[in-house]
C-alpha cells in the first residue's frame, strides 16, 4: 500500500495545484512577497519541506537519499491574476491520483509554504517579534501555531503528546500502537514529531480506536521543523501539520500545546526530551502545574526506563521523580492514568480561568528557549555536578545530550568530531560514573544509532 | 417589540461579557495592547460605538440622544488571566434576557472592539499600510474585511449593496422591502449601510425570502463607520458587521464586496454616492467592468430619478448612463435584472481567474479615496466644468454634494455655515442651472432634510 | 410584500416538481399506491390543501374564494420511473420564483401529499392502528407524526403551543408577536395551528428573537388538519407542517407536542380549547402532570380572561383555575414564566425516564378523543350541570362550545340551523345563567364572528 | 490491539445501554412487541448475532468456539417507562472501554436488534410483503435496506461491492487491501460482507485512502444475514452494518446496492457467487445494463481466474465474457476501471431518470430468489446441461456449487453426506469433464476448506 521503498528512477509529474486553507484569501502585497521571499533564500528550505510532505508514504528516512531520487524537483510560486498557484515540477507522482493531487498532501503542502514562507514574513517583518526575549519567543510560537489553526478555542483539552525514537523495534512499535488505540478509545488525541516509529504508531492506533468510537474529529497533530522534516515526514494520518522554525520552538510549541506527555523508549535523543521536559517542570514557578507525564514500553524496555529513572533520581533527586510515572507493558493502565490526568489538566485550567488551547502559565527559563550550539568548547564548559539548582543541572545535561545527539547523526557534528576527536565532558566523578553507565547501556541496548553498525562514542568523558 | 422610543431614565444594567469569533485566541501582548489602547484616545470612540450596538432596536437615529439618555454608561476591556471580557456599567437592559446578553448584540459588540481596537493596532502598528498611496488603502480595506471574516473564499457571488435613504417615507421603505424579498427569493444576499430606512428595508425583505427558500446561509453585511453607527445602529437582521475606520474606506469596502449595486432614493448623499460610483466606473480602467447598477423606486420616486439621470447624461454624458439602469416600481424586473448582472459578475471574474470576495481588478483614483475637507474655500475652488475629463468632473460633482451633506447635517458644516454664509459654488452656466433644478427639486420633494423643517439653502451658485 | 388580495383572475402556471424530504427514497409499490389513492376520493382533499400551501401568503381566508379563484388548479401523482413527481396546473404563480417553486412551499406541498396521501395509506391498512380505542388513536397521533419528522429525540423541551382566534385585533396581534419575541429569546419554540392572526403572530415575534439570538435551529411547527387549512394556510415562518387526519386528533397532537400552552384571545372556539385542555388535566391520573398554561392578552383583553375566569371557576371549580395563570399585557412575565414552566417539565420528565418528544404519560378520556358530531339532538341532550365529574362536565361543556363553532361558521351546522333553528341547550338555571353572560360577553366583545356582522344566536338557552 | 484470540475464560461484564438510531423513538407499541418478540423463538438467533458483534475483533470465526466462550451471554430488552433498554450479561469486557459500551459496538448492537427482531416484526406482520413473489421479495429488501439508512438519497453512485474468500493467503489479503487503497484514492465506497480476509481487506486500504483524501464520510457497509454473522462479524471500520434475513435476500442486497463489483480469489462460494451475479447480467431483461465487473487479483492468483474464465466460456459462452474483465496484479487499473464503470452507471441512472440508492431496473428471475435446498434428491435433479438458456445454466451450476458448500461446511449438509454419502450430480459429458477440472483445480489450490486438512470430496460427478 503506502510505504514503498525509492527506486532509482521514480515516476514524476508536473502540475500546478491551489493552496488550501488559510492561504485562499491572501492580499495582492501578500502575494508578491510570498514569491518573492520563496524565490529567496528560503527557497532550498522550500523545496526540501515540499518534497517531504509529497513523498509521504515513501520507506526512506534520509533526506539525501530522498533529495537525490527526485533531483529534478522544484517548486515555484506563482502569482496568477489576484491569487497563487504552486507550480510543482518533476514532483512524486504517487501524490496524485489520475492526475490530480491528493488532499491530504495538498494541505500538507499548504501547510509547508504557511510556515515557511508566510509565518517567516509575518515573524520577520513584525517588530513586535523579540526573538531574543522570552516572552517574545512565546509569542511567536504562539501566532506561529494560531496562524496554522491549531488553537481551537471550543475544545475540551485532549492532546497528548508521544516523545520516543522513530528508529525503535517491531515489538515496541507495535506497543505504541497499543497505547494509541486505548488512548484514542477514551477520546484522546496525539500530537507527535511526525516521522516513523513512535511518532507513528499512537496515531495508527488512535484512529483505529476513533474509528470504533465513531468519533469523526480526532486530530492527529505533527509538529515538526526544517530540519528534520526530510528525514521524519508527515504520515498519511497528519490531518495538522505545523513546521516551527527551529528545533527550540518546536518543543516548547510541544509543551504548550500538550495537556499530557508520553515517553516511549529511544535513544539519547529521547533522553535528551526528557531532561527537557523535567527541567521546566522543577522551575518553581511551576510546582503546581498539572502535567501528567508516563514513561512507558514493552516488558523488554524496563530496563531502559529502569536506567534513565536511576540516573534522573541521582542527578534532579526524588522531587524529580515525582513529576512523572513509569509503567512498563500496560497500555490500558497507560490510558486511563492519562486520562485521569487530562481531566486534572481540565479542571486545574477552569479553576485558573486558564485558556485550554495554549498553556500560557507555564514557566519556560531562557536557557531551554536559547539553542544550544555544541562545539568542542561549549561541551568541555558545560557545568555537570550537583551544586545548583535543580533546574539548572537538567538544563545542563540536556545540552550535554543534545551534543552527543549532533556528534552522533548530524552532519556538523559528525565533521567536528571528525576533525578534533570526540568531546570531551567534564563532571563530578559519581555523575560521571553514572553518565557513563546510562550512555552505556543505551549502546548496549543498540540504541544509540541505527541497528547493524557498531557504534564508536563521539564523546569522552572526562 | 424591538422597536421602541428611548425613555427619559431607561433601564440599565451592569455585567461582564466575553468576546466572541475573532477575539478568543488572543495573545498575552495583544490582550495588553487592546486592554491599554481601549483605554487611550480610542475609548470615547470604542463607547460611544459600543452604545449604539447595544440599543440596537431602539427607535432614535439621533446619537446625542442616545448618549444623554445613557450618559452613565462605559465599557472597559478587562484581562483576566489570559483571555479578555468586557466589563459594561449602566448599558442598555434591552440588551439583556434575564440578565444574560442577546447573542446577536455580543456579536455585534465583538466586532466593534475587534474594528475599532484590534485592528486600529494593526493598521497602525504595521509599516506596511501606506494609508498615503492607492495600494496601501485598498490593502488596509482588505485587511479589515478579512479580519472581519467577510472574505469567503467558497462562495458564488451574491452581494448586492443597497444604498439610500435612512429617511424615507413609509412607501418607499415598503419598496426597499419588496425588493430585498425578490432579491432575496432569487438567493442574493444584502449589504448595506447599517440603520434604518433603506438600510433595512431589504434586509427585511430578503430575510422573509430566505426562510421561504430555506436559505439558512444568508448574509446581512452591515458596512459602518464610527460616524455614522450611533446615528444609524446595526439592525437585529445583520449578522456581519465591519466598522470600517472612516467614510472614504467605507465606501470602497461596499465597491469592492459587492456583485452589485441598488440606489434606492436618497436625499443628496445619495446623489452624492452615485457620483462616486460613477466616477469610478467611468474610469478608462474599468471601461469592461462588470458592475450592475440599479436605480429603483415607486412610482411616486419616478421624478427624482428622473431629475438625477438628466443631470447626469448632461454632466457626465451617455457613456455614464449606460452604466445604469433606472427601473420604476418594478421589484420582480429589479430583482432578475440583478440575478442577470450578478450572474455575469460570476462569469466575468471566473474568466478573468479574479477572486469571487474582493475586486481587486477595480481601478479607484486617488481622487475618490483621499479625504475631501469641505471648507468654503476648497467648496470654491472646485472645477464645475466640462473642460474635463468625465471621471474628474464626476470627483468634483461628488465632492461638491458631499460639501452641502456637511453643510446641511454635520456639525461641523453647519458651524461654517453659521460663521461665514453659504458656500458659494462656481460652475459654467448652463451646468449651474442644471445643478440649480437639481438641487431645487430635492428640495421641492422634501429630501433635503427632516420632514417637518424648512430648508434654509447652505449653499449659493456663484 | 408576500401578502396579498386574491385576485379574481390570478396568474398561474403549469409545472412538475419532485416532492422532498420523506418522499425522496420510496418503493415502487408505495409509488403505486401514492398515485392511486391521489387519484381516488382523496383526490379533492388532496387537491384543496394543496393548493392552500401554495397560495401562502395570500390575504383571503375563505377556503371557497381560494378555489373559486383558481378553479383549474389541479395536482396529479406522476410515476416517473421509479419516483414520483407532482404536476401542477393553473397553479398559483407567486409559489414560483422564474419559474422554479420556493423551496418552503415545494416542502408544504410534500408535507401535504405525505400526510393526505401516504400516511391514510399507511393507518388504513395497518391493522395495528384500532382507532376506536383510545390506545389506538394515541398510536396513530404517534406515527403519523414521528412519519412527519416533528419527534427529534436529542433535543430539549422547547415546544410552546400557542392557541387563540385567527381574527384579531390589531393589538391583540401585536401583542401575540411580542410574546412569541420574548419566548423566542428565551431559546422556546412555536407550534400553532397554522393561518393568521394569533397562530402567526407569535412565530413572527419568535422568528425575529431567534435570528438576534442567532438561534439557527429555530421549529415553527404548524399542525393542521384538511378541513382547517384551506382557511388557515401555514404561513411562510411554518418550516415543519403536518396534516392530522381530524381536529380531535390535532388536538391530542398539540397537547402531546407542547411543553407549554398559551391560549390568547379568541371566540367560542378558544373556549372550547381551553376546555378541552382543562378536561385533561383535571383527570385524576393527570393530577401532578407539569404543563405550564398561561391565558394572556393585552390590556383591553383583560375583560375576556376575566369572563373566561369566573365561568370555569364556577363550572370546574378551584382546581381548574390552579391549572392556569392569567397575565395581562406583560409579554416578558409570560416568557418568563413558560420558561421557568418548560424548564419544571425538563425536569420532570427526566425524573420519570419519559421521552422528552412525546407526552405519553398524558391520560386523554376517550370522551376527548371521539368526535363530537352536534346536532339540535346530541346539543339537546348534553348533561350541563354540576352533579358529574368535573372533567366529564368539561368535557360536555366542550361539546356545546363545539356545536356553536358549528353553528356559526361549519357549512353543515349553518345548514341545520337554518332548517330547524337554534340549537336548545339544557343546563341547570345557575349555569344557564352564566352560560348566557359568558356567551353574551362574546358577543358584546365582537369575538362570535368576522367585524362587520350582527350576530344572530345559533342557540338558545332553554 | 483490536485483534487477539479467544480466551478459554474470557473477561466478561453485565451492563445496560440504550439503543441508537432507528430506535430511539418507539411507540409503547413497537416497545412492547419488540419486547415479546426479542423474548420468543427469535431470542436465540438474537443472542448469537449480540454476541458476534461484541467480540468484533476477536481472531476466531468459529461461532460455535465463540458461544463456548461465553455460553454465560444473554441478553434481554427492558421496557424502561417510553423506551427500551438492552440488558447485557456476561458480555465481552472488551467492547467496553472503563465501563462504557465502545460507540460503534453499540450501533452494531442496536442494528442487530433492528435487523433481528423489528425488521421481522414488520416483514412478518405485513400483508403487503408476498414473499412468493419476486416483486414482495424485492420491496422486503428494499424496506430493509430504508428502515437501516442505507439508501442515501443525496449522493452520487460510489458502492463497489467486494467478493472473495474470507481465509485467503497473505499475499491475497494484502492485495485486497491495495485495491481498496486505490479506490478509496478515487472517492468510492466498500461494502462486502463483514468479517476477515477479502471482507476485511479492502475496507482497510480504502479507509487509509479516504483519511488521505480528507473524505469524512465514507462508507464501509457490511450485509450480513444470521447464520453468518456469528462466524464473519463486521469488523470495526464497518459503519452501517445490515443484516438480511437470509442468504438469497442477502445477494440481492448486494446487487441492488452496488454499482459496481469486483470479485477477489475464494473458492466453491466465490464461483456460487460468480454464477448467481452472471445468471442474472445474462437475463434478457439485463442486456444493457451498466455493472461494471472485475475478477482480481495477485499474479498467484491468475491460475484461478484462467479456470473460472474457461468454464464460463465453455458452459456460458462468450457472451457471459463480455460482462466481467480480469486484471491481474494491478490494483490501480483495477481502481481507474472501476472509477470509470462507476461513472458510466452514473449516466445511465441519470438518463433512465432512475434512482442512485436501488437498482430498481435490474431483472432478478425467481430462480435466483428463491431458496435453494441442497438434498442428495435435489442435487441429482439439476439439469447441467447447454440445451437450455444459459441464464437458466447459470442457475443451475449455482445451485450446484451452492450445494457443495453446504456439504463441505454447513452443518445439515455434512449430516446428510455422512449418512448417505456424496452428493451426485448428473451432466453432460463434456460438461462434466470442465466441472470435475475445475473442481480439481479449486482442490489443488487449497481452496476447497481450511489450511490443513485434506479435503474429501461431498460430491460425486455421475
Amino acid at each position: 500500500m503506502p510505504d514503498s521503498a525509492v527506486p532509482m528512477s521514480p515516476q514524476t509529474l508536473s502540475s500546478t495545484v491551489s493552496p488550501l486553507r488559510s492561504l485562499e484569501v491572501l492580499s495582492q502585497h501578500e502575494v508578491n512577497r510570498l514569491r518573492d521571499t520563496s524565490k529567496s533564500g528560503l527557497h532550498d528550505i522550500l523545496r526540501r519541506c515540499a518534497l517531504a510532505v509529497l513523498s509521504t508514504g515513501s520507506m526512506t528516512d534520509d533526506s539525501i537519499e530522498l533529495m537525490e531520487a527526485y533531483k529534478d524537483f522544484d517548486i515555484e510560486v506563482l502569482q496568477q491574476d489576484r491569487g497563487i498557484r504552486l507550480k510543482l515540477s518533476h514532483a512524486p507522482a504517487e501524490a496524485f491520483v489520475d492526475g490530480k493531487m491528493i488532499r491530504g498532501i495538498r494541505e500538507h503542502l499548504s501547510s509547508v509554504l504557511r510556515d515557511i514562507v508566510y509565518v517567516y514574513n509575518e515573524i520577520q517583518t513584525h517588530k513586535r517579534f523579540d526573538l531574543s526575549t522570552g516572552e517574545g519567543t512565546t509569542n511567536a510560537v504562539f501566532h506561529i501555531l494560531r496562524k496554522a489553526g491549531t488553537l481551537k478555542p471550543g475544545r475540551d483539552p485532549s492532546m497528548v503528546v508521544c516523545w520516543g525514537g522513530h528508529s525503535i523495534t517491531r515489538e515496541e512499535y507495535e506497543y505504541t500502537k497499543d497505547v494509541g488505540y486505548h488512548l484514542g478509545l477514551r477520546d484522546l488525541d496525539i500530537c507527535t514529531g511526525c516521522g516513523p516509529g513512535a511518532m507513528k504508531g499512537p496515531m495508527k492506533g488512535a484512529n483505529v480506536a476513533h474509528a470504533k468510537q465513531r468519533r469523526s474529529e480526532g486530530r492527529y497533530l505533527g509538529v515538526s521543523e526544517p530540519g528534520i522534516i526530510a528525514a521524519e515526514a508527515p504520515n498519511p494520518l497528519v490531518n495538522e501539520l505545523v513546521v516551527m522554525p527551529d528545533i527550540e520552538k518546536r518543543l516548547e510549541a510541544f509543551v504548550r500545546l500538550g495537556h499530557g506527555i508520553i515517553v516511549f523508549p529511544g535513544g539519547v535523543g529521547t533522553a535528551e526530551e526528557i531532561l527537557y521536559l523535567l527541567g521546566i517542570l522543577l522551575h518553581p514557578d511551576n510546582a503546581d502545574m498539572e502535567m501528567p507525564l508516563i514513561f512507558t514500553g514493552p516488558a523488554s524496555a524496563a530496563d531502559y526506563f529502569r536506567r534513565i529513572d536511576e540516573f534522573l533520581a541521582y542527578t534532579l533527586g526524588d522531587s524529580a521523580r515525582s513529576k512523572y510515572r513509569i509503567i512498563v507493558d500496560d497500555p490500558v493502565e497507560v490510558a486511563r492514568t492519562m486520562r485521569k490526568g487530562v481531566d486534572a489538566v481540565t479542571h486545574y485550567r477552569r479553576e485558573q480561568q486558564d485558556a485550554f488551547h495554549f498553556n500560557w502559565r507555564l514557566t519556560i527559563a531562557r536557557d531551554f528557549q536559547a539553542p544550544f550550539d555544541p562545539t568542542h568548547a561549549s561541551m568541555a564548559g558545560l557545568a555537570l555536578h550537583r551544586q545548583q539548582p535543580i533546574h539548572e543541572l537538567a538544563a545542563n545535561l540536556r545540552r550535554a545530550f543534545s551534543g552527543i545527539v549532533a556528534g552522533n547523526v548530524k552532519e556538523q557534528g559528525i565533521r567536528a568530531i571528525a576533525a578534533q576527536g570526540p568531546f570531551t565532558l567534564h563532571a563530578e566523578p559519581e555523575l560521571m560514573t553514572r553518565l557513563d553507565d546510562l550512555l552505556g547501556s543505551f549502546v548496549a541496548q543498540g540504541r544509540m544509532k541505527l541497528p547493524g553498525k557498531a557504534y564508536e562514542p563521539c564523546y569522552r568523558l572526562g
